[in-house]
């Protein structure tokens, strides 16, 4: 029998599974060029000050500002700088260097006047004006070598440009975490296979292996399990190696929602089961020994909506991050009739609107969890709370950006 | 000398790349769960119709329209439905099937009444009320097998899923661009070489390396020149197998920047090499028979802006599609300077303010192109156009959301 029970909240899930998953232990050394999308483990110090020394931030001329008193000037020119020289003629009164970008301050001088103000002749360089910045870049003004950054780190490109400043060519990873994904269905047949008009490919299946690897995850592909408890138990007895084993369908406690059920006789204990979520009601989460289950609704678009709110969260967790959703505010386009005890994801479509200036969002028609094609066009999901007001076109809602 | 022409605005530019640049002849087969960011090359039609045939949607009881005049009333039991099964059998007056979601409506029936109105004993069910609505997917309703899937497209996840319900398994996409890259400059090593406080980490190019693979190119590492003509020609002599070649550096036409003069010598012509943009000025960009060249600025910032403000563009028209940029409007956190005739990119952080429910977005105070750490800290551009007046705190402007 279908036990009654208050489903949680879509943030009370989240802190469940925040709460439970500890990050991995294991870490790998890998090169900043394949770092991007993975998590920085151990607390990395920079190999070197950035700027190593002085340098000019132009083209132009190293002069003495002292020696500005009064402009046009001509000083004498006595040599030339550029990027990667070493210079150790100091710089006397009414003196000049040609310098270039990038290219070491010599001794004595403190300013760089810019070629834009300057003629030069033979020997000598005439400024015609002062420039007021400086245009020096001071030693160490980016980072020094006591600059240490910090994991755990989500990185991004930028982050691989800084470890390269940092001359920090390998980095400390959390390894990736191990997730099994299994459909489930009589009716369910792998992407490919021979097809009827009664069963149905597992569609959500290599959608949902492309997020894991997008996500940091190693999918492992448990591939179909049909609709009875023994397939199912022999399956779900092979997921000790998986740090998160990922079912889709059968979760809904139906007489053959099975995955359930057969969870618990394989020994796993579930924290919930419910959500109170459109779509996604039926989401289970639960845990045996060092492997944590997350059971999807069999629904694609139901499926994959979990994915992004639930399964990105635990994927991150188990690399010691605590993911923060994309949320952006935008004007509605249409009206959305109030919502019910569960906080809604709605398929809509996010732009820019340039006449206004504003972002902005429609609600896209077919809004079934199990039709994909609306679910394709769309880029983003109006998010509402539960228990809301009808909401009037042209109000502000908030949407998750869908950037997978 | 130095040629005095006027710099191209940033729209100029990426027209004449997306003018010049024309999609890659050759394409290849790949799994759709390995699709994600690549570029779907040939139409493809789908094997199957979404649903193959009229299903529940819900958990309930599958009955006649016509026979639910009055309610309450009991209807006799004559059999049960899962997703997958095959029914014959042909419902009769006051006859009801149990029903699971996703199971084949029996011929017949016309509407699911939803368990929660239901009260089943042995043979019969007592319908409590009717439901609105039907709860029946109607066959094709989401795809026909007549649907095809337009090429050129930039596969995401959702796509995967569409692909996998229209039950292919395979399709056809662009090969991965080869894009060689080179670091120019006296001063710079490797990343991770031995360092002393004159020479410089490459720190952008395995910044963007990861940059050309997450827009789906395939990176060649053509390491570092020296400035020097006779080292930078030999670097260059080897990119006929460069479907782009990018150079970093050099690009600024100064006495020592001899990138630019070297591709002309060894047959590059170029298009443009100014770009009225801060940071970003000198940019190049030009071609050699199928080998299109990008000249980045020395700057780590300015290489990584003009990325993503062009590389990326060249990257996905290689790939035949027009990349759009994902640009959102904040509100301004901080006064902003009049601009001059170039464009402005500065590093921003964009956020999400839930006591107004509206995006916000925070100048960030270190702006030099030569310097990461801010440049890591921000997620976001703040786009300020030529000649722009001040713009003040409080006042709309448009970001470039930094997603890589």
């Amino acid at each position: 029998m279908e036990k009654k029970i208050k489903p949680l909240s879509v943030e009370q899930a989240q802190r469940i599974i925040f709460k439970k998953i500890k990050p991995l232990i294991v870490k790998e050394k890998i090169n900043i060029e394949n770092s991007y999308k993975r998590v920085l483990k151990s607390n990395i110090k920079s190999k070197r000050n950035h700027p190593g020394l002085d340098l000019s931030s132009m083209d132009g001329y190293a002069v003495r500002k002292r020696d500005l008193n009064i402009t046009p000037i001509s000083f004498k020119l006595i040599g030339e700088i550029k990027a990667g020289d070493r210079v150790d003629r100091c710089i006397q009164k009414n003196q000049a260097f040609r310098i270039y970008t990038g290219a070491p301050i010599p001794k004595g001088a403190d300013k760089i006047i810019i070629q834009e103000n300057c003629i030069e002749t033979k020997d000598e360089v005439l400024i015609k004006k002062e420039n007021k910045e400086n245009f020096i870049r001071k030693k160490s003004n980016d980072i020094s070598n006591e600059f240490v950054l910090k994991a755990p780190k989500l990185i991004n490109t930028r982050d691989i440009a800084l470890l390269g400043v940092m001359n920090q060519r390998k980095i400390e990873v959390f390894r990736k975490p191990k997730i099994g994904i299994l459909a489930t269905g009589d009716e369910i047949i792998e992407v490919g296979e021979k097809t009827n008009k009664y069963n149905q490919p597992a569609s959500s299946k290599p959608s949902i292996i492309s997020l894991i690897k997008n996500w940091g995850g190693d999918p492992i592909d448990f591939g179909i399990a049909k609709d009875n408890a023994i397939e199912l138990s022999k399956k779900i007895g092979k997921t000790n190696k998986c740090d998160l084993f990922v079912t889709i369908g059968g979760a809904s406690v139906g007489k053959y929602d099975l995955t359930h059920s057969s969870l618990i006789k394989m020994g796993f204990k579930l924290d919930f089961w419910k959500i109170a979520m459109q779509p996604g009601k039926p989401m289970m989460f639960g845990s045996r020994k060092n492997t944590f289950v997350i059971g999807l609704p069999g629904n694609p678009v139901s499926a994959l909506i979990c994915s992004e709110i639930f399964l990105k969260k635990a994927i991150y967790a188990l690399q010691g991050i605590k993911h923060e959703d994309f949320i952006i505010s935008a004007i509605l386009d249409n009206d959305i009739a109030p919502s019910s005890f569960r906080k809604q994801y709605l398929r809509g479509n996010l732009y820019f609107d340039k006449k206004i200036g504003e972002m902005r969002v429609k609600l896209l028609k077919n809004q079934d969890s199990a039709f994909l094609l609306p679910f394709s066009k769309s880029n983003s999901l109006i998010m509402i709370d539960p228990h809301s007001k009808k909401q009037k076109k042209g109000s502000k809602v908030k949407v998750y950006v869908l950037n997978n």
